[in-house]
């Protein structure tokens, strides 16, 4: 018997990308086994699903509450140690709730829940259970994010004194302009998808970059959001100002409306001795800007970088890793996590992470709604 | 005697980087000759550097003030026709004033003045006369402006939706951070410089290429400004919120902090149907891209162009043009007015674009020191 | 049970980067499982490492005969299906030889063989028993080479006229100029080797490279290699000539010591009305020149790209895939041949491929040795 | 008076693009005055065109023959200095050759002659007199091929093991394929062009380049030209094999149906230490490499680099500058010459590259007539 970590799945199943994403992150270092879960609502669809992945019929469960229920009575080394949820948004609170409960570790998508509240409960519960909680913000894992941090940390470029941090995409505009599409798409339909669209599924991945990298917290918001149209009240586009504790400040611009934009993820953040640049569409480049010396592209894979980022780093610079190896990585640190080895809180995002989403995403709209005033994030 | 207009410059000798590009830019197409002027404060300094540039003695002046009689005195088609002002920022206001009321057009560096109030005196006597007059906006001369220009005015990416521009400098990072050299620079004299440095300086620049590009004028604007430290209230760092007139907004981020950049102004122009991106530093590129149809490339020289672009390339694609280049259309577009020639509007910026650009330092600033709110700009 | 794939692996254990690649690979789209194997040829060794995979004891092997032997006892429908062979290149030809003479289908690495003579052999063998062979040219499963492959077959740029492919890396610089080190290094050793190092290891790659997407033949090679030094017959670096069956001519520079290239691979195929481009260090674009249209970029993902370029990307535009990625599309074409689905022959490299690369390394090091002269290739 | 150079131009008149290219770099450093020619054949045009730049009708002349004699006729301080001959190349020689005999310094525009024959004889004469004479090579100028130059010759990269350059243009596409365009074509002439089209035209400039940058001289050639069609003897694509008197070998590709490309020139240089890349059509930035450091990309203006590139540029770093600009950089250092000013060799190419130049165009077309072999260069 081997001794892989015992993964549960929920969600993810047909032709879902979510699911192949987290599949194959789960199996890229031979950590994890997939033996059970729910991939589907409809059960003869589950099950179809869960055998060609190669599960046994009898931990293809019918809902997740039964899936808690029967794992539970599994012996300590056979039952599922770690689960991942992959289910619409609304889903990810009950069901995150029940598994911390019942002393699962969890891997939970973004955002975290649909509401500040709510991450804060499950924190609570975290917390009591002392179990491993991590938030899927896919795009911590590269290499170069690793390394841009590790260098920010190490004071490679200085006390940060700027921050311009963007996430566009377009995908949305050619259903904006058509009134009956824009009403009809749940990710415009605040009932499904929360109070925001924009800041909610992109805004904050850049917010989560902005204070990963940086190791700062983002202090005061202040949000011009964009609808387009009046029918439909959820933000598709946002600039943000923002302001940390000390004396920096930045933008985020988050878009759904910029027609042609693909998943342009950018990070500039700028030190009293330099600068560093990262772009999620060209992962594996970090640049290092200083004064007057000649600018750096540093490479992932090479023996520069520091043990976090070659950590995250399979074959030798020169072979284009992509965003499977970056979820990978995650996968990867809470692996460790599980397993009590030694890791660093930078292999993956916490709860902490999804926590400070959730606020980011509340305060946005409110300040949005007061008029484009500065509104404190808790800290 | 050849045919070519008469041409005074009033600052611009010795080292002057800006002498260089503005006589370099006149002498592209053939059109100017430099028949006198003053530049330099210092008279034998003024006369040795003149000489060099093979004026005659007699037309070598001590101070703009003789200039002006002296050069009013000598015959239509011998006297000097148009003036370049050169000199620091305060004396642009005093110097157009007095050409205009003798009747000498002008082209005048950027800002326009120091006070909007100025810049609207200006304006209107520059309406008496008819004169022409040109801001030189650097930038707006590049063939790929030109052609985004046109692009955006003819429909190509649709109603405009989202602006996204910067101009990131860090030079003044060096500078910043020591207590007595900020305090000894004349850019971070409110004297000297104005109440604005970064925003005056060079978020005008983006400001004015973003009313270019999208044919459409910024309604109001909300400013976060930066100065770092509290012993100088001079803005190096701005992140200003834009709003149109239409439903369209945006930012424009500028600062003289971003350590390591150079004079990175891009500006994105997000549409309906289509986006246009351009960038300074690699100015004879110009990236079109749409919702499902491969990004193309375009560059300048190539048969696909708009004419008014094909008219600011010299040479066919492939031939790097620069910023002297870029100059040198603008020259070519005032040579063009000043003769009388069939021109367009866009091939050089007017007295119009400095008077919004001083409307636009006014307004950010008055943003800012009001708390960040909305303050709309004059029509 | 499943209806994986039952895979066997002979090689790649331990810390092994190829062992890793083909992996991740075969877990990638769900349709493989790993069963049975020889990893390291320290049984011990061999023994932790698969049970760390999750294998039953009973089909961790001592040698790969006996993998065979004991394989082809069991029943049918649980028997290995396919091997991976990921040895050292000597050791290919005769694991694939029983390997095909005992029905297994089989997965090589490359260069096939050692010599053409063996790769012919293994090709008649592989014809008689009419089993699926791979050879795992990696680079080719990336969508945009696909992408480009189908453009050019479907006369997208014309009748073709200049193919210009490279396959630059450094990582010899550090090794040659040292006596001792490059005659302790087995790259360097013709008996560990084979008679070509660079051209066999690399030049290969950009040599299959060129005949996939051109979908011709090269008929004739000029190559001047390069040694630097006198004490070894290896080369590092080749400059090679090359000509098509048709009147078009081109180039394959491939080297081991262009000092500070990392993976250097592109290809740039010119026709009579367009060219296609494309770099393995930016796998994800496709740059499509023609004469005077705006250079158009594809990127994978995207709808304008032939169903077998989409197939191969799993997740939306503007989402990084990488070379693990890329082998995972050759898995997943080879597990539709095994099991007798629709594919299509450009979906995985074929033992044809395998066998020209042989001939291709063979004529190239006549060519260099005989002077610099043409040598035609086989048929 | 002013103590400008005093300079002559044979061509460029009307449209000419390198009438203007000449005329903007002459008067970029404020060095040269143009003050007589023969700008076009037609002696009506010819004034006209001279009036229009501001020329003193009687220095417009008939002829060259007619210019040189009446100009040697002038003062020595009022005469002429040196003429700039842009004509078709089949003049260049009887020109150059008067000019020299008649004691005026020279410009000429490449190829410098039409034999190797002529372009020794010219050299001849060049030396007895002890007269200036430039070959406009114009992308020498850009101040990152002088810094590419300075680095090399100071040891950055070390020893050159390898050079890899191309010139690949796609311009002749349109018009090789229709049998009556590329027989009606002068570039197609041998008359008119010489033994090679393409290789003279601009494999020549990549061979300068390979000689300049490395300091080193190609020791041999080894060519294989296309003519893609039987009934136009001239060469339309070059793929050239070099070797160096070391070891180091490499490759000049150059091509006019690359279908698509523009100009673009690119030389990387391999050496033991590091390697340099440069690209024309982005001149401004030069890529430095080595083994395990992250790439350094040096742009022009900053301090870092050296005087000799640092003198080539007129603004700060961020402000593109072009082909004019490089251009200028050339007349400025024979301004240096004329003058008898302190100057560096590489400032501006000299009568040797021509010479150079026109031996390398035909032992690349030797090569190829005599099917392929090694031909020596002339020491």
């Amino acid at each position: 018997m081997s001794n892989k970590i015992r993964l549960g799945i929920l969600g993810g199943g047909g032709d879902s990308l979510i699911g192949v994403l987290h599949r194959v992150a789960s199996s890229m270092f031979d950590r994890y086994e997939i033996v059970g879960g729910v991939f589907n609502p409809n059960y003869p669809d589950n099950v179809a699903f869960a055998k060609k992945l190669g599960l046994n019929e009898s931990r293809i469960y019918v809902d997740f509450e039964t899936m808690i229920v029967e794992e539970s009575k599994l012996d300590k080394d056979e039952r599922i140690e770690v689960v991942s949820v992959l289910t619409p948004n609304f889903l990810h609170y009950p069901m995150a709730k029940q598994l911390l409960e019942n002393n699962f570790n969890v891997i939970c998508e973004k955002p975290l829940t649909t509401t500040y509240k709510e991450a804060l409960d499950l924190k609570k519960i975290q917390e009591e259970k002392n179990l491993v909680f991590a938030v899927t913000y896919t795009y911590t894992g590269y290499p170069m994010v690793r390394q841009m941090t590790k260098m920010i940390s190490n004071g490679s470029i200085g006390k940060i004194q700027k921050v311009d941090a963007q996430y566009l995409q377009g995908w949305l505009n050619p259903v904006i302009h058509e009134k009956e599409k824009r009403n009809s798409t749940w990710r415009l339909d605040p009932k499904k998808s929360g109070i925001s669209c924009c800041v909610g599924d992109i805004g904050t991945h850049a917010f989560n970059m902005v204070e990963l990298v940086t190791g700062m917290k983002v202090k005061s918001v202040l949000a011009d959001l964009n609808t387009l149209y009046d029918d439909n009240p959820m933000d598709i586009d946002a600039n943000i100002l923002i302001r940390f504790s000390t004396n920096a400040k930045g933008t985020i611009r988050s878009s759904q409306i910029a027609t042609g934009e693909e998943n342009n993820l950018r990070i500039n953040v700028y030190g009293e001795k330099g600068a560093l640049k990262w772009e999620q569409e060209n992962p594996n480049y970090l640049y290092h800007l200083t004064d007057d010396a000649p600018m750096q592209v540093l490479k992932s894979g090479h023996s520069y970088n520091d043990e976090i980022s070659l950590d995250g780093t399979k074959l030798p610079p020169g072979h284009p890793e992509g965003i499977f190896d970056s979820m990978g990585n995650i996968y990867k640190g809470v692996a460790r996590a599980i397993r009590k080895e030694t890791f660093q809180d930078a292999e993956f995002p916490s709860i902490d992470d999804g926590v400070r989403g959730m606020d980011f995403i509340e305060k946005t709209v409110e300040s949005n709604s007061k008029g484009n005033i500065w509104i404190e994030l808790n800290n």
